[in-house]
This record gives structure tokens, C-alpha cells and sequence, in this order.
């Protein structure tokens, strides 16, 4: 794991920081995320095994991070390199260091085009989604301008209702303005279906994803067909990955959530209809009592504001724990007067809340012994700033 | 209103920035949040005269905006100073120099209790609740270390079913422990009910306030029996903070929202059934379409992490709008090709979404022609990290 340097005789703890390095956990000022790192390791080992056995490359989703140690970390265990969703997640990663960056997403912005195109002279190497011509006009303009060649993805809408072309003919009239225009390079299809990653049933989430292999493969073939080679099927998150992965269309996965994981995902079941436990949650607030005055019951000081609860609600891992209440504008936790660990997940779309029993075991058993280090800051601009491991 | 003192040559737009002094709105890199600053000026004017006619002092909730350049303005204008919620948000405004600060809630780790028994020495007056025996010992042990004089209010639980001691008795004691304690001085009571802000129905706002006012009265009464009197009695929010102005038991109001305004608010419903449309909505997501791939629809660039959703669904502005839909990970707007104005206020639990027509009028009329200037950034710490305004 590389090692930031961040010079900690200047930070104040509190302000800058929630701890330094060699703190015991009570001394953290909370809220605080805290990753466990033999979880996370243990998770990137056991994608990147699957994806070996399955002959397929990795490129793991930095959107769900935002940490370049996390991405290095990473890449250093087998990943070709990451996707990102955003132009400032590229510049980040990019100016980071990380040397291999699909943007999985269309940039449109004029302005944004023209950072896409200074990126490559980082030394990245740089591709890009597309799903409208003119789009493919104004990059191959910005390529020519900045002397660069950039790589281009055609995206098929795969069943989110969000951007990508229609399979089949659209994606190829695309292929092949690529192909004519200077400065660009073809690569391939992206075909993700981010909608079919939660669904908690088994034959559903395998009939939206069989939907959306098939039309990555006719798309592919209605190419060849032309004579346009696909080097690059690209897609597939945590939740479906072991379909795309054995479906032999796909080349690329882009799984992101396995790292940390999320509560949501205990829900997603698989054949025998029992949840997906292969990947550990490793990311998690550490939060601290501030009031007792309620009867039974103690509040916490890791409010709305500490989270998000777009996908799953916070599930906490203190034992006792008596009960939880989610009140409309702040979260009142009922358990005993101890700093509890709360599991956290910075999912792909937004920071949710997870736990596992032996997740909680694991936190809970090393509390008071255990000195933190620091696993590195979150990139420039994301609203985690700064983790630390156990 | 105050400048901050950034040196925008040494930034670069869409890294560390979204924008230039003198830009205009069109150049600007996306998502990105922008303030109608005739309607926040005209928010704070409308609140300082109410509680100016009702002779009540107002306090401004920072939390909301966690913005100094905000706060310097709201004090300039007539506020008596602000309130915060946490540790790190006092320390913030106090170090950007705002002298007198509430922090409204229990602190009890003792780190951050050290903490806060240090920031007087940055020429603040500082005063905080309590609602529990223990941690006035703690703070009074702390004033006495650091050689200062700390303020305090007994907080009452109000209905949130969060913090604080109920009314009478409890709060009773609390407060003759605080007069016993060396280095304390009590001030009087906090009575809030959050979760009264937001009930729509006039009458049932109105019964949930009723209730709150009636126990900090009788709390009152109860310590001016036993010879304490309560200099002051601080609560209220922009959804009920007529009915606490003009109870006669409030001396201060804490309202927060009031500045930015949310979408929620709009459905808060006055005696005569009417939306509360006194305050305007003044901060806004500034986005921009990516893909126009799905028929008749596309996709922009904010999504579920520049904004939150736990109180209200974003309303968009730009016209003509077809429809919009939130998708469960992304969210998919269908307008037509062109930069919308998305209404965006980090509202005091967390950022949703606001809009209404006379804003849009505003925004959308002065969209080409208008120059932006920064307005100041958001505390150290906070997510929102730069805003511009009109």
C-alpha cells in the first residue's frame, strides 16, 4: 500500500484530521471513516482471481473511492486500470499518477473536452465514451489541437434509461464516424447495466444482464460484420459480474463497490437465494455518543450530513444494540454509551451504510489495541477527505 | 458583502475552480453552485425586520450554510451571531473571525470538549448546551484549564426525540449544576423542535410549537421560582419562527434555512393554506447536458453526488422542461439541449433541492449578460467548497 506524504506536524487533529498515525481508535475525533484493511485486500484479491480464472481484465471503478492509494493499490494487484465518471475524477486520478483512464461517461462541455484532451500529456493513456456524432466531431478536434490520439468507446443504453446509442445499427453509424474522424481510435463497446446490479433477485438480475450481453453481442458482430473489430467489451459491476465475465462477450469488467462494499448488496442473492458474502465491508464510520439524556437511548455524532442514504439506511455494529431510529431531519441511535462503529460504504453512486457480523467482530475486537495509519487521502474536490486504516 | 481573499491566478477552472471572476454563466464548468444574491439579501433582510418588529434577537444557523462569507453578511445585517452544530464548525467560523457563537448541541468526547474550552482565545464568545450532569463537570474542568468562561444553556427535548432533558424538574437541576460549577455560567434554555419545521398543516405545526413553547415556559417559570433567571430562550426555525417570536417566552430565533430556502418549504403551508413564500430560494445547481441519445430526453451532468435527496426531489428551471425522472443510481432529466439551471440549498440538514418560478424568471433572464463573482467559500471541512453568485 503506498504510503502518502502527508506532513502531519502540520495538521491539527480535530480540524484537519481525525487522527495521526499511531492513535489508538478512541482517540479519534469523529465522525470518522476508518477502513479495514485486510477486508479491503482481501476483497481486491478475490475480484482479481475471479477475473484471472475467467481470462477477462480488470478496470475497477474509481468512482466509488476517489482515493488514488485505493486505485495504485489496485492496479499494483492486477488491474489494468480504472474507469472514472467524471473530467475532474480523471484530472485527479491522472495528476496522481494512475497511467491508465477510461472515462466512462460522455463529456460534452467544450471546455471539458479540451482538459480530456491535455490529459494524455500527463502520460495517461486516455479513453473516452461517446454516444452522439457531434460529440465525436468536437473530441477529434480537441485530439488535433492538443496533438494527442485518443481512444473511443461507442456506449449502448444497456437498461438505466441514461445515456448510450441503441445496439445494433446506431452503435455502428458511431463506430464508423470514429473511425473516419482523425485523432481517434476505435476501441470497442461499453455496455453496462447499472440498474441490474442491486436487483436482490437472481433469475432477475440474470434475465437484465443476458438482455444486455445480447445486445453487446449482436453489436459486436453486426461490427465484424463490417470489418470493424471490437479490442474492448467493457462493463459489469459487483452484482453481475460473474455473468458478463462467463458470457464471453465481455473483455473488461468495471466492478467498483467490491472494494468497500455496501448494505444494499447483503440483499442481492444469488442462485441458492442466499446473499453475496465473497466480499467484506471494509469502509466505516466511526462515531462517538453525545447525548444520553434519552430514556434507554444515546445520540451520536454522525448526523445526515456524515452519509448518505440514497440506497441503503446505516446499520450499526456496537454491541448491545438496543434499537435504531431514523428520525426525518437527524439519526437518533439507541445503544449503550460506548463509541460505536458504523459501517459506511462510499458506493458508486453516493457514501451508504453497511455492516456484516464479522465485519463488526473484526472493528469491534481490535478497538482499543489497534494503531490507526493513514490510507491516504480522497481526490482533490470529493467529500471524503481522508481515511484511515486499522 | 465581504470578498474573500482568493488568488484566482494561481487556480485553474475546472480543477480547483468553476468558474473565473467576470465569467460568464455559460462558461462555467459544470455542476457548480451558484447564489442569486438579490434573493439571499433579500431572505436575510425579510427575517431581521420580522424579528426586529417582534423585538427578538436573531441568531443564524451556520450549519446550514457553513459559509463565513454568509455568516460576516447575516451579522452585518442585525444578526446577534450564529449558531452551529458541531466542533469543527465552530472552530471554522471562529478562526474566519465571527465572534459570537452558539454551538447547539452536546459536546462530550474530551478532545473535542478541549477543544472548544480553547476557542475564546480566537476573541469569541462561545456558549454551548448541556443536557446532561457529567458533561458540565467535563466543560467546567476544561474552562478552568484553558483559564476562560463558558456560557451555557440547558437544552430541553423538544420533540425531535433527540437531545436534551425534559422539561421542569430535569432541566432544573441541570441548571442549578451549572451555577454550582466553577468557570460555567448559565444563560438559560434551548427548546427547538426540528420536527416541527417541515409539517405542512398549518394547525399541526402550530400544536407541535405550542407544546414546545408551553415547556420552556413552564421551565422558565420554574427556575425564576427557585431565584435563576433564564436571560435567554433560544429555538424556532424558518418554519415556525413567527409562533416562537411572538410567544413572549423566545428571546432568540436560530433560523437557518430562511437564507437559501428548499424545495421542501414550499409545501409548508401558512393559516390561510398558502405556501410560505416570504423567502426565496437563492442557491442553485448550475448543470449541463452530456447526452441527448435517449429520444426526446437527456441526461446532465449533477447527479446524485453533487446533491442530496433526503428531503425533497430537485425541481428544474430551465423551459421548456418535458419531464424529469429519477432513476434509482442516476438521474435522468429530459429537456431539451441547453445548460439548466437546476435550484440546489444545502438546507440545514443536508443539500436538496428548491426552485420557483420567480427564481427561474431571475436566474434564466439574466443567464447570458450576468458576470459572476465568487462569493466566498464554504468552511474548511464542508463539501460545498466554492459558490458563485449572480
Amino acid at each position: 500500500m503506498q504510503e502518502q506524504a502527508l506532513d502531519f506536524d502540520q495538521l491539527e487533529v480535530g480540524y484537519d484530521i481525525p487522527a495521526r498515525p499511531g492513535m489508538a481508535l478512541s482517540q479519534v475525533q469523529t465522525p470518522a471513516l476508518i477502513i479495514d484493511l485486510d477486508a479491503f485486500e482481501s476483497n481486491i484479491a478475490r475480484l482479481q482471481a475471479d477475473c484471472d480464472a475467467k481470462g477477462v481484465a480488470l478496470r475497477v471503478h474509481g468512482k466509488m473511492h476517489k482515493c488514488a492509494t485505493a486505485a495504485h493499490y489496485q492496479i499494483a494487484q492486477g488491474a489494468v486500470g480504472i474507469c472514472c465518471q467524471k473530467m475532474s475524477e480523471a484530472e485527479s486520478f491522472a495528476r496522481a499518477g494512475i497511467k491508465d483512464i477510461l472515462l466512462s461517461n460522455q463529456v460534452r462541455d467544450p471546455l471539458k473536452i479540451d482538459r480530456l484532451a491535455r490529459l494524455p500529456k500527463l502520460g495517461c493513456k486516455l479513453s473516452v465514451c461517446v454516444d452522439d456524432a457531434q460529440n465525436i466531431e468536437a473530441l477529434s478536434q480537441a485530439a488535433g489541437k492538443h496533438g494527442i490520439e485518443l481512444d473511443i468507446l461507442v456506449e449502448l443504453e444497456s437498461g438505466a434509461g441514461r445515456c448510450g446509442v441503441g445496439a445494433g445499427q446506431p452503435a455502428l453509424e458511431l463506430a464508423q464516424a470514429i473511425i473516419s474522424a482523425p485523432h481517434l481510435s476505435f476501441k470497442g463497446l461499453q455496455a453496462y447495466c447499472g440498474t441490474a446490479q442491486h436487483i436482490y433477485d437472481y433469475e432477475g438480475r440474470k434475465a437484465a444482464i443476458d438482455k444486455t450481453i445480447e445486445e453487446a453481442k449482436v453489436t459486436k458482430e453486426l461490427l465484424e460484420s463490417h470489418g470493424i473489430p471490437c479490442e474492448i467489451i467493457t462493463g459489469a459491476g459487483t452484482g453481475t459480474y460473474p455473468m458478463e465475465a462467463a458470457s464471453g462477450v465481455y473483455t473488461e469488467m468495471q466492478c467498483g463497490s467490491y472494494a468497500f462494499m455496501d448494505a444494499d448488496y447483503q440483499r442481492v442473492l444469488d442462485e441458492d437465494g442466499k446473499p453475496l458474502l465473497h466480499f467484506q465491508n471494509a469502509l466505516f464510520i466511526f462515531t462517538s455518543i453525545m447525548s444520553v439524556a434519552k430514556q434507554g437511548g444515546a445520540i451520536c455524532d454522525a448526523g445526515l450530513k456524515s452519509q448518505s442514504l440514497n440506497l441503503a439506511f446505516p446499520q450499526f455494529m456496537a454491541a448491545p444494540i438496543y434499537a435504531m431510529r431514523l428520525a426525518r431531519m437527524s439519526m437518533a441511535i439507541l445503544l449503550t454509551r460506548m463509541a460505536c462503529c458504523a459501517p459506511m460504504i462510499n458506493c458508486c453512486w453516493c457514501p451508504a451504510i453497511a455492516t456484516r457480523p464479522a465485519t463488526c467482530t473484526t472493528i469491534m475486537s481490535v478497538s482499543e489495541g489497534t494503531k490507526l495509519k493513514p490510507f491516504g487521502p480522497s481526490l482533490h474536490g470529493a467529500s471524503l477527505s481522508k481515511s484511515w486504516r486499522l
